[in-house]
């Protein structure tokens, strides 16, 4: 008779099956699919994710998750049981009816975006959104009651597990005390640079070999992954077959070849978890901030550093040909461009935390009650202008209707994009202390000590720690946003 | 409380949902999977497979179909009922020790293969073989038991429903009688006809850009399905997102071009299933044979006639540019060109039955237990030198080492190939009873008409009727060899 956390780590590696295909069919969704199998994949789907949530929260779970804790496991057995019960937690709290709802809600909410967003269609998007936040609210309160938060503290916790919204508050007040200013700084320093546009277009079949290119260089495992196109890039499969994507504009290369170097580090992570829990729950990635992390240590940290520009260069006009635009300076100056504007997921680095924030206070507020949906508008409108300095009334699309995330009930997990920008600083910095010629290995493309230390400071250690005892014991710290504030002052206005 | 027959209905449709899964995640290890995805998407279609065979064969299910016979129901739910109860009956008698026993012995044997094919290492491949064989007359023995029928037979009907041996030679012996004759009077007609080899190469872009052509010409559906490259080509999928494979050889475009044609008539059988009956076994295709007669009413039927090859012709030159070799007359002396071969797979449609004849032959003995696997190599040598009038001596490689269908104890398969091209005959001869100016409407390129005739015949059907009540009531009388051998003797023997 195996023991009780015997048969849970069957149960749960049977789930890490299911959850295989699961993210399979959800890849080929995205990227392969013709539009005529949506309905029944979505049937396919829906079908898995009910069986696993049964798997998830049978009876059977519940005793042995109660039993296995008399019994002698390791202390990585305790991690690993822990994590377990994490996961059966969150999934057993919800009753059925209220995820059943949710779901139909956030599915007719955002197929109905879909044409909302471009008519700029406010009124009748706020009418599915209501719903929307009606039913996250009612998800919110069941999370917090169970575990003695607030309503946001237990959103946020799905995400990013341990954070709370007394520590972003902190980080985030640092934050708005500086931004606003560097970032007016910065544009200022900027616009005394010359910068010279590249001349496309660049064919999508020569910006895909350069990206894959960049995949090399960075150590992507070919062997366990592949790159396609999707409509919104993103990185997926499962850990021994990596699936990540990209989109092409064929004027401006530089998006799609940052955005591959973004989610090769999303798949770098994936591709070295640990491998001794077959299916097991600590053998994931630690959190939402700590993958994203990864992603941006290799855009920003790596990706757009002048040694790597430098290095990458060449290789850029071998697949692009030559230009006046593709001198070193001026390939430097591009991809470092600082430009407030009002879109997220196009911003830079400097103007990224302004748009978290924003949405952060929106979101909170709308969870907590203390704002409705009429009032997101406004709200957006005042702290648009204060941040960034721009204009967005009437605009709801360009402005707080752009997001995927609020339509299916995702709050919580904006944060983690800042979040994962400042620890991915803070490792930057660490790892400079333990290479100090980081930079020149950089420019010599000798990238092998950088992942290296990745590989054993984060990557190996999957859910071993928790995110704070892995971010201290990586860079000697808790998540310390100074280092974040150091990285783009020393970037953006040191020359 | 839903009636028994309700419950069985939401079973099946749960089990077509899960099905689905496994179709696009086994598509996906075939065309886009890196190799190292290999193990752990082999885990994950095991699990699912599992799962599937366990909610086929729970005791509920037993209980629901012995209880959904005293229920009423109506004819197409009859139907429905016998078909659900096969497959239970199917999946419910053998035990889960040979189940898993076959499926170990036939992985290894079909991964020693890969190597021991190219190696010729016929000895090495019979020990494996061996086993396989075991394990399969263990199969055979416990199904033939239960239905009371010899054990070759009871392996047939897995894929022929109602197909017996004895019907097989009959009709293979009237092949038999015909074929050697007819196939050295083609060779000697052919052997005064001039004809010249198009010159390659032909890329790999353009070939896929006819073969897309040509799928649109015959109705493929690109709303519901798509077209990559696999070693092996293949239909794939699901009806509502159908996934043909074809590979490309630069210096032969017709093989692309006449496979892509082949799979398009599966697909188009698939696309067109019944929709009344969602995830209900009555949905589904009838038989091997009969989806192998709608790709070779395509491929042979069609495709290969000199009206379909003149009108294609324009295309061909369209997108592979003028050449000596395309000329109409050549074109399809090419696209009609009968030569013996040692590889079954590469045959023209005349030479095609021999090489189902042998094998049918040789694996009936074997499954009877007439012959052990050393028998195999002799046999072959003198079925092929009879039939085909090859040598094959020591050659296991192009010999009986060729095809994979054994390696995983497919035995009982391969006649469905010839009975396809039989009943594509059959059913070309109905058609143009029906519509005498078919010819001119290939010619025109109006082929609607056509498929309305097939959708109304034998697509929208599903598995409503038994093979033999299908062809039936499309042809006016059951399989008839008559129509094939008239078919080869007209098309290749007239003129
Ligand atoms: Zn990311
Ligand atoms: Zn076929």
């Amino acid at each position: 008779m195996p023991s009780a956390y015997t048969r849970l780590t069957s149960r749960f590696q049977r789930l890490s099956r299911f959850g295989h295909l699961s993210a399979i069919a959800g890849w080929d969704m995205m990227t392969m699919m013709s539009p005529g199998g949506s309905r029944a994949r979505g049937e396919a789907l829906a079908e898995l994710s009910v069986l696993q949530h049964q798997i998830l929260t049978s009876p059977e779970t519940a005793v042995d998750l109660v039993q296995a804790k008399q019994e002698s496991l390791s202390d990585d057995e305790w991690v690993n049981l822990a994590e377990m019960e994490r996961a059966w937690q969150q999934a057993v709290i919800l009753p059925a009816r209220l995820v059943e709802a949710k779901s139909v809600a956030g599915s007719r909410c955002e197929n109905a975006w879909r044409s909302q967003r471009p008519a700029n269609d406010w009124k009748g998007f706020a009418e599915n959104l209501k719903e929307v936040v009606y039913l996250s609210r009612q998800e919110a309160e069941i999370r917090a009651q169970n575990a003695g938060v607030s309503r946001y503290d237990a959103l946020l916790d799905i995400y990013e597990p341990g954070m709370t919204s007394c520590q972003l508050d902190t980080i985030f007040s640092d934050i708005k005390s500086w931004l606003p200013d560097l970032l007016q700084r910065v544009i200022t320093h900027q616009s005394e640079q010359s910068i010279q546009q590249p001349q496309g277009p660049f064919t999508i079949e020569n910006q895909r070999h350069l990206g894959l290119k960049a995949m090399e260089t960075l150590g992507f495992d070919f062997d366990a992954g592949r790159l396609d196109v999707s409509a919104h890039p993103f990185c997926g499969g499962v850990p021994q077959d990596v699936r990540i994507t990209t989109r092409y504009d064929q004027q401006n290369f530089l998006s799609a070849l940052m955005g591959v170097i973004h989610e090769t580090g999303h798949a770098r992570y994936e591709q070295n978890l640990p491998t001794q829990w077959p299916g097991q729950p600590i053998a994931l990635a630690r959190s939402t901030a700590i993958h994203e992390s990864q992603s941006l240590f290799f855009e920003m940290q790596l990706g757009r550093s002048p040694a790597f520009l430098a290095r990458i260069l060449p290789e850029v006009i071998n697949h692009l040909g030559v230009q006046p635009a593709l001198t070193q300076q001026n390939f430097i100056r591009l991809a470092q461009r600082v430009e407030p504007g009002l879109i997220r997921v196009n911003a830079d680095e400097v103007s990224y935390p302004a748009h978290i924030i924003l949405r952060y206070e929106i979101e909170r507020a709308l969870i907590e009650s203390e704002i409705e949906v009429e009032d997101i508008p406004a709200l957006w409108q005042e702290k648009m202008e204060r941040l960034l300095g721009m204009d967005t009334t009437g605009n709801y699309r360009n402005g707080c209707m752009q997001d995927i995330h609020w339509t299916d009930g995702a709050f919580g997990y904006f944060p983690t994009y800042t979040l994962g920008a400042m620890y991915a600083a803070q490792l930057f910095q660490a790892l400079g202390r333990t290479l100090p010629d980081v930079e020149q290995l950089i420019a010599d493309g000798d990238l092998q000590p950088v992942f290296i230390w990745l590989q054993e400071n984060i990557w190996h250690h999957g859910s071993r720690f928790s995110t704070r005892e892995l971010i201290t014991r990586a860079s000697g710290e808790d998540l310390n946003p100074r280092w974040f504030r150091q990285h783009l002052e020393s970037r953006y206005l040191a020359d």
